[in-house]
């Protein structure tokens, strides 16, 4: 007796061990582009849902950023239904947000995805993204100097979405896809050099597996795992410190100062957003120089903060922020 | 009127911030190997210490690895007395210890370093280490999918050890050193594919510039400072719980279970290493089993850890290591 490829094997395995908190009797939607990944992930969920009770659709979103993009999601839609998912659906965007192509494009992209999820009652909807994606997401994020919440990367399960390739190298679930006899999509974003991701995809990562070694991706993806265990670590004890040290018009200065330095950090960087900065726009800068209200003061007078606000030192040490 | 040139400004302010929390009234050390940054570090801390009543001296370290290296240390020390530093060493030593030739190097001289301070009773010995080489150290380290405490790279400050030019980058130290007249010298290992660190100098950062945008290095150094903090305050409670969790012969699994996965995997490492277990050898692996006995116990008999040890549950939820 001889059980599936072990490459088919590996899919079905990681979407079954994704799948398996979901419950029994409700459905779940694959999100596919019609590209290698999310293929395999359609092919992995018809097999590995059933099984464990639940039901499988797909949705294909359509960004209409390339001639035949409405053929090419029906050709997607139908090679999904060919696998037995249902429903199918495909959904038409517009991508004109802001945050460059790539940012707006993926706004667009999880806002039809969270219609369909609700249009469906969907349980939860799966991503094919790999570790591979991983490494690429955690070098892109690199390149800011950000903490640790974005250097850990993409979450296996968030919400409603859930990742079961996190895991898994692309090479296994390219062929895992070719396996199961399913003809993919090539994306031509995904090695034009105009997308940073595709520069870090066909040039930053070859380069740094032949300078640091092979398996630079595998670290990058462990890396960011354990980052993301201390960011819910630190990011919770933030937000229970932020209430203790919460006064009816501010915060208490002595409770900050208290703090390890990697908690108040965060608990100011959090009063700030709840003050009204818009997130995207505090930057490390200003929250250190919030920081120093707290443990270097010497009589500053206010700290200029992003959306027009200004954080300031009362005189019994409370930091508050206001217009 | 006119002041000193920018980057000279620069890597003398870097200096005088660095050794103010040192006191007045002792020695500082400059660890120089002739290279253009320790170079500008004796330059800027022959004027800033004694400003701040500080006596400056200088240690230079032949690793006796290349043909002649006796006779450019005996330069190198000609020169830091010609910066007019007081008492200059120059200290032999032989690498022959285990951790590849680039790390072997690392142990000698740091422990020659240590002696000079001992013998001197130096208050701080200074390294020329810049932001550049932060960036290298964190990519070197990205390589092997560590965790915060890795990736935040080398301390401003640890112990005796101080940096000064952390902050700086290396074009900047370079520009102050031939802006002193200071004739420095080329290690030919900086530029030796050989050597991992050389490589990342050479290839991989500047291909990370192209792909991902000028400011990496910079980039990398801040996350590395954010990551030092967020394992600073990581690790002081994972101190602190493991002396809450601690029983006669083992630690409490329903104290560790109770704990966020970011700390309590911080314990079980701290428990593991005081055990016994060589801290090299214990990798991510071994922490996360010793993890499955507390919070997804099914029976396993077991874990093996390096040095020959043995992680078991008993059946109070005690864990316990032991040969």
């Amino acid at each position: 007796m001889t059980g599936p490829h072990p490459d088919i094997a590996a899919v079905r395995v990681a979407v079954r061990r994704a799948l398996k908190p979901t419950g029994r009797d409700g459905l779940v939607l694959v999100a596919c582009s019609g590209g290698p990944d999310s293929l395999a992930l359609a092919g992995a969920a018809a097999f590995a849902a059933p099984r464990l009770g639940l039901r499988v659709g797909g949705v294909t979103v359509d960004h209409g950023l390339q001639d035949g993009s409405a053929e090419r999601a029906a050709r997607v839609a139908a090679a999904l239904r060919g696998l037995g998912l249902h429903p199918v659906e495909t959904a038409a965007v517009t991508v004109d947000g802001p945050g460059g192509p790539e940012g707006a494009a993926r706004t667009a992209r999880y806002a039809a995805l969270d219609r369909a999820a609700e249009a469906h009652q969907a349980a939860a909807v799966l991503l094919g993204h790999t570790r591979d994606d991983q490494a690429e997401t955690v070098l892109l994020r690199l390149a800011r100097g950000s903490g640790a919440r974005s250097l850990a990367g993409m979450a296996a399960r968030n919400g409603r979405y859930l990742r079961p390739f996190l895991d898994l190298d692309r090479g296994t679930v390219h062929r895992a896809a070719a396996l199961m006899g399913l003809d993919h999509w090539d994306d031509p974003h995904n090695a034009d050099p105009a997308y940073a991701r595709s520069r870090v995809r066909g040039e930053a990562l070859p380069v740094l597996e032949r300078v640091l070694g092979p398996g630079i991706a595998e670290a990058l993806a462990r890396s960011a795992a354990l980052l993301r265990d201390d960011a819910d670590a630190l990011d919770a004890m933030a937000a229970a410190a932020l209430e203790r040290a919460r006064t009816a018009d501010g915060v208490d200065g002595a409770e900050l100062a208290a703090l390890p330095r990697a908690v108040r950090t965060r608990v100011l960087r959090r009063f700030a957003i709840d003050a009204g900065c818009p997130p995207g726009a505090l930057g490390v800068r200003h929250v250190t120089e919030l920081e120093r209200l707290v443990t270097d003061w010497r009589g500053q007078a206010h700290v200029d903060l992003p959306g027009g606000l200004r954080g300031r030192r009362a005189g019994d040490g409370r930091i508050g922020i206001a217009r």
